[in-house]
């Protein structure tokens, strides 16, 4: 493909892209050979828990590798996992495994080319400012978190200048802040200068006060500029895997970067986008975020992966699986169930087709993919194929911008957990955090119900308690937060963890 | 020069060398074509203040021009400033400047490749490994700090689980830190992983507890793997400039890392080290730590750099200037002073050489770098290329590992600061301090008076109050911390600051 070596360095093993210039060169050259790809979905069941994966990239890899055997150029687009929690043991990498694993797994497991460490430095640069900002008589309440890398529990709260001002802090994971929204959502530098500067720093006497007002953006904009370029890599089989974008799709976006996806479709037929956690997580984020609120591409299809055990074994739960797969069906995206079986499992698949065909499923994709690799895969895509064929991707979707804040997250409620908007319950300070926030966002000049919805919630729960049958499944909204910046406005459920930072296991 | 390309990469537009992997490819490879280069080492006059630099740098690049330039191969090993302060603009970058500069100083400036990031996620992910042990009850005091790239003075003192223990922390600067000094005095990375493990994690019971006893090294040091790598980049000349390794001589080692300068060594003739701050810091420390105890080599010529401004505006503090040049020409190091010009002080050169003269100064080198670069150098740099030739690279220098701690402070306060020995001064707490720490070490199993001494001070200051006569000046000692991974002791005098963490200014 012309054009897109002269936005690529090599980094070590990995290589580097220019993604905005590379966008901009096609934009500004709309003849230049390029191809239009389409946007495949891997997405999962809901977890068990929140450190259980379902096996999405190892399945992504092994269906990019089965796509390129099958003679169709397909690429993949991952999101970097977070090193610190993988460093601390309390989650495994995410670079795949065994037959459908990447060259170089530890490069993205442990750092990559530093793009998560170079957004955490420009966040925790920002509230320096912000702190100068209030010596400065600026402000007088910091609203941006400092950021860590690694977890560590206690940093939930902190108070900082302590024995002088004791002022109280949180400390989030970086993967979720603010900045690395900015960072996924952004189509150029420019962009992310005019999203960090409208970012609320805080307030002073009640009125926010926006970083523009008082900070030099290219203090933040030179931090970033490796950060905003996407790795590339490839897996064992010389399939190529952009890697950009932060992990954790239950308290923040978790999905790839919207560049690294469109860089892809320039380059690539079939473009497989991982978003992270089960369905109810990621691809609602891809789709209701991503998809209807900043241009990114509707998939022309999707493939739901679960594990024998995760869907079969607590009967109380089983209703999940079913309930993503016929939930993106409903969206006129041809869904594949994928079956990753586990060691020893191999005799359960007669039976896992059989429940499938009961479900009224496409027929299921089963296989060991660890062991087996995109070569189990390859002779079950038939189907896969020719969906994917017919597929248009400029699907019918439409913006939820100017719902009511309630209303809108009642709707995904309803669509994505299944639960009716009469059992959406508001728990006590839900409405003063609303209040406080359509305030803010009225004093700051945007409006609150133009904002996407970031759902913040556990990774392993849709509703208050999954295991309640149907009719008596509640989803509870605790609170509520602007990310005036990143365009989005966080509200909390019940299940959620106020602020994303585990303890070391 | 055979072998190196093995061990080198291309990251984006600087290279990345496998240092321990050369080095180890050297040492059994005792036939390999290798160069034996000299060291040269550039240093400074105390500067006024630390956010004033007095041409280092700049200076360093001159010198390998203009050696360049007369056929003589000269490459120049930098350490990489902090990301945080030059984004915070409490402090320039330190690529030089002007003519001479790096082809690419913003990579340099802001991140490099992601080493000083690493090194900080990997110091505070052992935090948060001490946390656990508490949990555990393996400790219950937690003695490593965590760190942060980017300067806030609101993080000195804080406190962690906020509302709950309310435990008091201190946050200290990334290139502070032990894990930063492991990986500036280390040759292996085994050497690194057998260092943090022997780093006192915190004590139980008053007795001191190593990482090596509860960690996993592994995680350390996959966090570290291309942290260790030196970075190569090149002046807008061509010649080649390593950068690798923390800065801030005043409160840490402020030095570039020793297999950087050993690599160089070996693939040029002539290596300029640059050490931090004045001679009383980064010089005091690559001569008194470096070469006495880490086996680093001895430089065979100095060049210390002072601005017209800097030498003779203050008469008060005009004695450190030629203390710290006839200081370095006692050790038998040719010492070449070396005046930086601004902007309109081109005037001033007949004088400067007048006063350089009166002072028995060898000729000084003379010019506004800035605006001539190597060329201002080239024709003044006979005598220091004869001087070059003549000397011996094995000099005659000796350890002081086994003198006793206060001895040690004194024997630094009288050669780098020109404070006998009477004139050392105990401030209360300081006695209590050292005598704690012994006893920890002694628990540890390590002798205390076998560990390197790393005197902690202001960068601005050699004694308590420089603008006092010669025979009033005196030195305070305040406090002691034992480092016992890298093996060194910091001892903290009066016009430290306890915790080095700016303000944004």
């Amino acid at each position: 493909m012309t054009g897109i070596e002269e936005f690529t360095s090599q980094y070590g093993l990995v290589r580097k892209i220019d993604a905005f210039g590379y966008l901009d060169y096609l934009k500004s050259n709309p003849d230049a050979p390029r191809k239009h790809g389409k946007v495949v979905l891997v997405t999962a069941d809901t977890p068990l828990k929140a450190s259980r994966g379902e096996g999405k990239t190892t399945t992504t890899i092994a269906l990019i590798d089965a796509l390129n055997a099958r003679g169709i150029d397909a690429a993949a687009v991952l999101r970097q996992p977070s090193m610190g929690i993988t460093a601390a043991g309390s989650k495994g990498g995410a670079s795949g495994g065994g037959k459908a694993s990447l060259t170089h797994p530890e490069l993205i497991d442990w750092g990559l080319c530093g793009e998560m460490a170079a957004i955490a430095a420009a966040q925790n640069l920002l509230v320096s400012f912000a702190e100068k900002a209030v010596d400065e008589g600026r402000l007088d309440t910091i609203l941006v978190p400092r950021v860590s890398e690694v977890p560590s529990r206690s940093l939930r709260q902190i108070a900082v200048d302590r024995g002088k001002n004791d002022v109280p802090e949180r400390v989030v994971l970086t993967p979720t802040c603010e900045l690395m929204q900015i960072v996924v959502l952004s189509r150029s530098m420019d962009e992310i200068g005019r999203r960090v500067a409208a970012m609320i720093a805080g307030t002073k006497d009640g009125k926010p006060v926006a970083f523009g007002e008082f900070i030099d953006l290219w203090r933040i904009t030179n931090m970033l500029a490796d950060a905003v370029k996407p790795a590339l890599t490839e897996t064992l089989n010389g399939s190529p895997v952009y890697v950009h974008g932060g992990p954790f799709a239950n308290v923040s976006l978790g999905i790839p970067t919207l560049v690294a996806v469109e860089m892809a479709c320039a380059l690539h037929d079939v473009v497989v986008v991982e978003a992270g956690y089960g369905a109810d997580a990621g691809a609602q984020k891809w789709l209701d975020i991503a998809c209807r609120e900043y241009g990114a591409q509707w998939p022309s299809a999707a493939v739901v992966v679960t594990r024998a055990s995760t869907w079969r074994d607590d009967p109380s739960l089983s209703w999940r699986y079913p309930f993503h797969v016929q939930r993106l069906e409903n969206y006129d995206i041809p869904t594949f169930p994928l079956i990753n079986l586990w060691e020893g499992e191999d005799d359960q698949v007669d039976s896992l087709r059989a429940t499938a065909a009961e479900l009224d499923f496409r027929e299921p994709i089963v296989g060991n993919l660890f062991r087996d690799g995109g070569e189990a895969l390859a002779p079950q895509l038939d189907g896969f194929v020719a969906a994917l064929g017919q597929s248009s991707s400029a699907a019918q979707f439409h913006s939820r911008k100017g719902m009511e804040l309630v209303e809108n997250v009642k709707w995904i409620a309803k669509s994505a957990y299944g639960v009716p908007e009469d059992r959406v319950l508001l728990k006590d300070g839900f409405t003063e955090s609303l209040v406080a926030a359509r305030e803010l966002c009225r004093e700051a000049g945007i409006a609150i119900d133009d904002l996407a919805v970031v759902a913040v919630k556990s990774p392993a729960t849709m509703t208050d308690d999954d295991t309640r049958p149907e009719d008596e499944r509640t989803v509870t909204l605790k609170k509520v937060e602007v990310h005036a910046g990143a365009g989005v406005v966080h509200v909390n459920l019940t299940t959620s963890l106020t602020t994303p930072m585990p303890k070391i296991v």
